[in-house]
């Protein structure tokens, strides 16, 4: 482990099939006025709206609803619900929904009693807000973002073609219920999973020391490798489910970026991919992940090292005969025969970007400079123009 | 994953060789009396007391110290604690030790203001206390226990030959210094590396699921092992000292038990030893390892399976041509060669147990139900009498 780091993650995670039946329970310790946001109302479908208005119900709490958070949430819905929260003075946020939802009830919760435009702090970048907050909890209803433990949120500003990142704070408590996850179609599913892998790899790719984070981040892509598969046969495999969504919590936490540099060059990417596009995020991420990582393999040695052990220790590529850099990309190979496996899109054009949009989406990429090979804007465009 | 489970772990950790500086910012939270809790004085000898008490008075606090906590703490020492901490009306409680120091100071948080004598809890392991608790916060000189970000508090009663488990609460923060391990002389570092050891395997040896957890764990073994390798050729190695005190701490704060059984069987033979001989804990530990676990393989298909998985993820058996109990039987062997290339105690005998004492240890230990095998009495008697 590297440099002082500071591990501290108190949301309270109910997790299981009957994890609903302690929301209620929960809810007991905020005020009476909850705003019940969701996304486009497949809640209302799959049985989950109920339960979860049940509860509220029981809890005797007053509730004012949010729905129609879209996937790649905008930032003038946050507005919208900026709007609501202040007018309905609500006491308590609860999501209901994937990451989109949960990153967007952050964004109104931190927002809501600020003096400053949302879009300035998460465009600038600003450092930790004062404003008031209004306490969120979420019920998650897709595995992938982590969003349900971290402090993150993402937000797209469409008139800009930006998509950016701010850190709000953590929701108190996430109720984690593997069955809410069966109706997730296929695409949004193998979504989210690459997600999960790619947060693991953007904390797994950097650093050149020995470090029990690396391990761990072994682990999860092992497990998660393993459950994806399973999945894609079998939608309702319970054991699968349960473990994608466990790995995909644990995964942006905070726990395995302890003690050592990370990268997140192919969110950078990606992100900015989406930002022209509005193409689904975990889709956008495995479009530019291979010419990318071939960037990383070509140019630096410590990268090779690392994806040797990726290679050796996930992918069980084994190593007798082979040159370092031979392993490496037979791991690399392997990952991506897996991604195609999963029906990943494997180039940003079948996410709807083309050749006249590069240089717009460098321009939307910022630069990290914290992985093995810090990207100049020739390279960008490079690995835009290879992931075609 | 399997059943419902909650996972809430609100300990702060504060890890780096500066991780220090941070304690009297910490201290701020709460009031001014703090009682100062340490061992047999080897943190005079170090620094870390000096730098402890400088921290204390940049925080303008009034301190009392109470030291001699011993190995195995008894519930004689406890009760002592009880009386300074209600005399002394202290507000907060400060740990500088090991896990003897900080499970002793659980004890003392939780039982001061209790009616009942705290052995009637620990004895009869009560549930939760709803006692007042005197708020606990810790600087860690010693990985192993993980009791820096668990609840869990071990202690000794000499006049009844026993040693007991109860819940409290967690530290509220924990300092983690790697460099304070650095003069933990190799018996005692070697008895906390086999005590994470065998806490990750109470967990990871039980169940018959595809579990994430398990693949937590054996990234958390892997770890451990590297490092374990290279602190005994250098006791100053940071990497190595670092990755230790970490995956202490991951192993023991509830992460790897979810969603899945556990067992804790070695735990209470070896408890039950420490009961009557006072040894070490680590090395009682590792003294009943073995004949433990060939019981299990030779009693249980779902054992065989699970050390199969060790064998191949942890030790690097290779399976090709051997049977399932070959491999497991040979992944185990490997573990023994590595318990001795430590120093472990690979035997109770050198625990300071003879023959007279096994019908005792057997009664000082609890059977849990909850592993690969249930022990009958018989069993327990002749794990041990292996063990000698």
């Amino acid at each position: 482990m590297t440099g002082n780091f500071t591990f501290h993650n108190p949301t309270k995670l109910y997790f299981g099939e009957e994890a609903i039946e302690n929301l209620s329970k929960e809810l007991e310790n905020y005020g009476n006025k909850v705003m019940l946001v969701y996304g486009g109302g497949s809640i209302k479908r799959n049985g989950i709206y109920e339960a979860v208005k049940k509860e509220l119900e029981k809890a005797g709490k007053t509730v004012v609803e949010l729905g129609g958070v879209m996937p790649n949430p905008t930032i003038d819905k946050v507005r919208e619900g900026m709007r609501m929260a202040k007018e309905e003075a609500v006491d308590f946020i609860l999501a209901v929904g994937g990451g989109s939802t949960i990153d967007y009830c952050k964004a109104v919760a931190g927002s809501t009693y600020c003096e400053a435009d949302p879009w300035e702090y998460y465009f600038n970048e600003w450092g930790e807000m004062t404003c008031r907050w209004i306490p969120v909890g979420c019920v998650l209803t897709m595995a992938g973002t982590g969003s349900e433990m971290n402090s993150g949120s993402v937000i797209s500003n469409h008139s800009e073609n930006r998509k950016k990142f701010y850190y709000f704070r953590n929701p108190d408590f996430a109720i984690l219920n593997p069955v809410y996850t069966y109706t997730v179609p296929q695409y949004q599913t193998v979504a989210g999973i690459y997600d999960i892998m790619s947060h693991i790899l953007e904390q797994y790719l950097s650093g050149n020391d020995d470090n029990t984070s690396d391990y761990i981040s072994e682990g999860l892509m092992r497990s998660l490798i393993v459950s994806s598969r399973k999945v894609l046969v079998n939608p309702e495999d319970y054991e699968a489910r349960s473990n994608i969504m466990w790995t995909a919590t644990w995964a942006l936490n905070g726990l395995i970026e302890c003690g050592k540099p990370t990268d997140w060059m192919v969110h950078m990417l990606g992100q900015a991919v989406a930002a022209y596009t509005d193409a689904t995020h975990g889709h956008t991420l495995s479009a530019v992940s291979g010419a990318y990582y071939r960037l990383l393999i070509s140019r630096s040695e410590d990268a090779v090292k690392k994806f040797c052990l990726l290679a050796q220790n996930v992918w069980d590529v084994r190593p007798e005969g082979k040159s370092a850099k031979e392993v490496a990309l037979e791991g690399l190979e392997r990952m991506e025969e897996w991604m195609r496996s999963l029906g990943m899109a494997m180039n940003i054009t079948d996410c709807g970007a083309d050749e006249s949009m590069l240089e717009g989406i460098a321009d939307a990429c910022p630069i990290n400079e914290s992985g093995y090979v810090v990207l100049s804007r020739a390279d960008v465009i490079d690995v835009l123009r290879k992931s075609l």
